[in-house]
């Protein structure tokens, strides 16, 4: 029997057509899709691909069992978490023994952030494993603000919202631009430090970025909270002839 | 007389089908085609999409009148470029104005160090003009590597090796995670600065990602010259329960 492959399949910032060709075509072929899930959400990942799957399509959720209710410091939200993505792993591995193909959807780019990168650390060597890369959240973040990221030889320092306040100022105030990801509860924090280091003019709040409730405002004028799909943004200014 | 749309589309690292939906799509129906190409060069842009173009699709080649012989210190580098981006923002705009709509075609994404972002400014406001982004060649160059860029709260620092060798020392040592863009005749310059940064040991060079002729090398490894698409890529470490 030939072993399935594993695809880690990324499907973009959100929009059904920014998924690649080669995306489109595996995730319309699939006979098992598998996708990470809050518990009682329906999933980001799964609603880009609404209407798109085989009707005999067999799906797997993947619950995560723990989310903000444990800190992240905390010994047992890695034991909760790395007992989580084994049990996943095996059941994935599964398949594939059983020769069946699955994909697994990504949101953005796999390897960038991405949960699905735990999978792949897992069933490396023991199953076929492949990676279609995806157009990460951040060029859809900035693609909605109608402004480019990187001019000349700017730097783009990308960060998230989870480093300490100390850490978020001192590198907000030394780069050109600026990505942040996964601000959502830290917004309060981010927007102290983004003040502490000079830079609140050009700071630009993306939520939602390339699905129907985009929305892009300045930080300034932003709400006291952000959702999941928030990223901060600060141009940069480089060469431009 | 609507005035036709000037798309500035996303082609992605290089795979024809890493190219998204919508590409696809504007590529294949596009009456008019334009993009950048050194003299002489056939055009990495243009090259992806061979096969895909109508057979009645009209050629804008928009090729640099200089590209290494001034420095880009010299002020006359810049004078040169500026009158060459005006002139084909001319021709663009002409065409709108007739009503046709245009494709102009960017590797990767266009917002991200993209030429095309040079027409964006000097055409935005004047003739309407749309941007569809794109999968960066980063993400093609850390795919190719079969190995995660960031995780947890990594920083990813994306530096071009055209910044001063002290520079490049400093942000190296500073960061978890590293790209480093438009390689070229600076890879001398970059290998002493990871060196001397001591971050030699987890240095990849990766060469025409998602092309035919990719090529994954550890940087110790590497060639004395490294082609014009090439990545450096320094992992990150970071949680992963
Ligand atoms: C676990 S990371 C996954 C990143 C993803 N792999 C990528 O390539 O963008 C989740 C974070 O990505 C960011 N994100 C991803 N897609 C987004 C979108 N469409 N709009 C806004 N933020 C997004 C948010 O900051 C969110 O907290
Ligand atoms: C002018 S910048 C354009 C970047 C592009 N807009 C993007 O999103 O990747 C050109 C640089 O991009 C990098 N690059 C883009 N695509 C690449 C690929 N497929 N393989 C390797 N390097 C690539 C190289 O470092 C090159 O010097």
């Amino acid at each position: 029997m030939t072993p399935g492959i594993i695809h880690g399949v990324g499907l973009g910032p959100g929009a059904q057509d920014l998924m690649s060709v080669r995306a489109d075509r595996l995730v319309r072929g699939a006979r098992h899709i598998a996708f990470f899930r809050k518990a009682g959400r329906s999933g980001q990942a799964r609603r880009i691909v609404d209407g798109m799957l085989r009707a005999d399509a067999t799906e797997f959720a993947m619950e995560y069992p723990v989310t903000t209710e444990i800190a992240t410091t905390d010994p047992s939200y890695n034991a909760h978490l790395s007992g989580f993505y084994a049990d996943c792993a095996r059941h994935l591995a599964k398949l594939s023994e059983a020769g069946e193909d699955v994909v697994v959807l990504c949101e953005g780019d796999p390897f960038f952030y991405g949960s699905f990168m735990h999978l792949h650390s897992r069933l490396t060597g023991i199953v076929p494993v492949r990676v279609v890369p995806g157009m990460t959240g951040m060029s859809g973040a900035w693609t909605a603000t109608d402004t480019p990221i990187t001019w000349g030889d700017d730097v783009l320092t990308v960060l998230t919202a989870t480093l300490p306040e100390a850490d978020l100022v001192r590198r907000i105030r030394d780069t050109d631009a600026l990505v942040v990801m996964k601000i959502g509860r830290h917004l309060d924090k981010l927007r102290r430090a983004v003040a502490a280091a000079g830079r609140e003019e050009g700071a630009w709040l993306v939520e939602h970025a390339a699905m129907p409730d985009q929305r892009v405002t300045r930080l300034c004028d932003a709400d006291r909270v952000a959702p999941y799909f928030s990223i901060l943004l600060i141009h940069g200014q480089g060469r431009r002839p």
